[in-house]
């Protein structure tokens, strides 16, 4: 039930309404991996640079991740700064220092190649095609991008969307993909590349499930307060892969309550800058937030 | 179980990708009366001027709702027009001529003073609150209002917000209303002012019921094409009204039954111009998308 993560480790310095961190952990594996953990073991894929502090995702060692796959190269780590501006649905990006993570090659460590649940996180697709190549026998592909390679590498994106069996995309990011500005067409279009799912991520507006017969709609947990929104799809990402992973078994049911705990998950990293949330919960506290979930959509 | 609408009767001119309608009959009472009328009998006060055409709102009459309150003023009847853009979730203005509807005063007829549910729809809070003055027993008073009311009459509005027992709102007016940007938060700050409950719209985003110790979110039916949103708001509040005035009892079962009713038939109130698709249907098609709304919500 080994999940393998392929995808960016940063040091991010967030803004928002309610403070500022500075050189915090996260990037796309490390924010998949702190959720994902939480359900099953996880293998990360990825490089950081000899500026890493690993004393500070020591908590994912302890929580079954498994960090062997992380290369540390000779210069610094991916540097991304951000600003959330008042109503936390806009952020502006301040800088983007690629360092060590501009050459990323995935290598995969030999007894990775097991991994029966992988996470192709946001990263250029032809590395996620090289990641694919090296599975033995995946037993479920889930997809990750952005508009940066949905317009520069739009024929090799295509090309991973054909072999993945579900996306995880959000709304905007949906509609660049097919140009056409409805939402549920746009889905259904994608779903004929291939995939047998989609998941349409819509931040305070919850999640959907598309699959080729059925729809499922995920609300957002009302958190009381959101601190920093950063991480918070692939967290989302991560809560979905754990609990199919956990479940074993992959069926619309599964994928629908896998929808339900990514969303919740989700909920937890947004109550406080970086990991900090994510780090302190358990699975328990997931599934009490997860059974709120039900009694908010009972009717 | 008989609801009284109070508010605008239009001839509505509106542009969208899919096309053209003008000086088609609408206004915020005629969309509420045309979705509430599936449930239960309605009482519409309103004005029109000599050229409103009443063979174009026959069906209404054939369908329990009375128009002995709707007064015939010398003059026009209010016009407003609009240009929806690509995407269908902002609308430009185009005209707004008020015409007879300027100096519209409520006068409720004998016989509707029994109405036990009261839908003030978007008028002059003043004008809400003598509609209150009015009533003899209401058995449960819904109340809507706009950014114009916000900012122009905000005492006047309040007042009548401590007075009824239900909002409908969109997440812009409440964030408008309160001053801050956190949608719960703010909820919370409206319902102290007296109402039990608030019905947050979110369009196709789907709506939110709160009360003081409860959420419950209910997505927007996946319509496969949407026409023309005009009306679908008035028209959420007409499937949630009449819901509630059928079923007689108010509980937070049957509230969150409303809101799913309201979101179904403002569902099909956008796959057309005007009342096309409220003409045509009946309770058994919305109870049909109702159970479509149970099994995509189901987990």
């Amino acid at each position: 039930m080994s999940i393998l993560v392929v995808g960016s480790i940063a040091l991010d310095t967030v803004e928002t309404p309610y403070g500022k961190a500075t050189d915090s952990p996260g990037g796309s594996a490390l924010y998949f991996s702190a959720a994902a953990s939480l359900f099953a073991p996880v293998n990360v894929v990825g490089v950081v640079g000899t500026d890493f502090d690993f004393s500070q995702i020591e908590f994912l060692r302890e929580r079954q991740v498994n960090l062997e796959g992380l290369k540390v190269e000779a210069g610094e780590t991916f540097r991304w700064g951000g600003r959330y501006r008042r109503d936390m649905n806009r952020r502006d990006t301040l800088f983007t220092y690629l360092n060590v993570f501009e050459k990323f090659q995935p290598e995969i460590p030999d007894h990775y190649r097991e991994s029966q649940y992988i996470f192709l996180a946001n990263i250029d697709p032809e590395l996620q095609m090289t990641v694919l190549d090296r599975i033995r026998q995946p037993r479920l592909t889930v997809l990750d991008t952005m508009n940066f390679w949905i317009s520069g590498k739009r024929r090799e994106l295509e090309a991973v969307i054909q072999r993945v069996d579900i996306l995880i995309l959000n709304d905007e990011e949906i509609r660049e993909l097919t140009g056409h500005p409805h939402i549920f067409q746009s889905a259904q279009k994608l779903l004929e590349l291939g995939p047998t799912a989609l998941v349409i991520k819509k931040g305070e507006h919850g999640a959907i499930l598309v699959t080729n017969h059925s729809y499922f709609f995920s609300p957002a947990y009302p958190v009381s307060q959101v601190i920093d929104p950063t991480g918070a799809g692939d967290s989302f990402a991560g809560g979905f892969l754990g609990y199919l992973a956990a479940c074993g078994e992959i069926n619309e049911a599964n994928m629908r309550r896998a929808v339900i705990y990514g969303s919740t998950v989700a909920s937890f990293t947004v109550e406080d800058f970086s990991f900090k949330r994510l780090k302190e919960i358990t699975r328990a506290d997931v599934d009490s937030r997860v059974e709120e979930m039900r009694l908010m959509t009972l009717f």
